[in-house]
């Protein structure tokens, strides 16, 4: 893995296929950022053993040894501090952060959906495409804030709803799309090319 | 314009865009339907001068010369019934129709709405969708039902959200696509292709 200046901490709870799209970037070089620290509510997350594998410092922080939810997000805090991450990347993180946990990183923390944010936030996304009868689906990588799903919208990629699709076989299509545009996200902040203007996110040229 | 047996009845209040686009579509043979009336709550509406150089009847139905809406309603749907139509599309009718109107012709009520549905109800559409930040806009053409902007949803069109675009200019490139999908889901109606399932609408095959 290339060392970057730029450092990423991912909080995950399961597979961590999109942490592992962050890292297969990384490692092509195409994203220049390392992962500082991988942290886990789920002792048996699989986004744990991938971040080892990569030689990435990967924990499992037990809920059960803190008293109550904000005790826990406090000692995210303290970690992700100790690592200096400059970035955090929600992957699959199956938590609400508290409000103490945002205003720390403000502005610094992504998430990704899959949907096409303002429609189908929470869970079951994929079921209420269908149930909704829309056309096209899609996802969303949008900053974190305190109220869920709803931070400023960095980018956005589009799927078709198929005649035939189940929740589950949207979800493969859109998990490809989720696979490219979460590596660009984190690409465009490392590089510091995001702006935000009220809830409009801009993208700057690149310069030298 | 060519005769069909397929009849719609068109309610507008304003300039008639899309109105002109199944006009235009009827006309060219694409669309087998004819447009039996065009009925508008405004006396000045553009889209009434449309439908009379089509050689359509044209009414104004004045909302004053009633007492209220459920018989300012009651009128359409005399006016309608008496024409036979055998759908009616919403063309920028810019009133609520009542309860008895939407149960009369139950599941024969199509509108189209400037956005990718369920986002974005309502009304300032376009500045709703750019304040909001989202990537992707667009069309949508669905049943109506009696709460607004939520009924089945026939067809959809993706329209990206460019950098500095106004409501105005987003307005002006959805609207091309209004154009399209709009004709596209009446043809689909007057060929009986449309299935309704729960909330998902599907096309059928053509077949002879």
């Amino acid at each position: 893995m290339p060392t970057h200046s730029f450092k990423l901490g991912v909080l995950v709870s399961g597979r961590g296929s999109n942490l592992q799209s962050i890292l297969n970037q990384i490692e092509e070089g195409t994203v220049p950022a390392e992962v500082a620290v991988i942290l886990s509510n789920k002792e048996n997350a699989p986004a744990l053993e991938r971040g080892r594998q990569s030689g990435i410092k990967s924990l499992f922080v037990n809920p059960k040894d803190f008293t109550n939810r904000a005790d826990y997000d406090s000692a995210l805090v303290g970690i992700l501090k100790e690592h200096g991450v400059d970035l955090i990347c929600l992957a699959g993180y199956m938590r609400i952060l508290n409000a103490d946990f945002i205003r720390t990183f403000a502005g610094k923390i992504i998430n990704i959906h899959p949907s096409l944010l303002p429609a189908f936030p929470g869970l079951n996304v994929h079921q209420q495409a269908i149930d909704h009868g829309v056309k096209f689906s899609g996802c969303t990588v949008h900053f974190v804030e305190e109220e869920v799903d709803s931070g400023p919208i960095i980018l956005q990629a589009v799927v078709p709803v198929e005649k035939d699709d189940s929740a589950e076989s949207l979800a493969d299509r859109i998990l490809q799309e989720e696979h490219k545009i979460y590596p660009e996200a984190v690409r465009l902040l490392a590089e510091n090319r995001i702006r935000i203007e009220g809830r409009r996110v801009s993208i700057q040229e690149f310069t030298e």
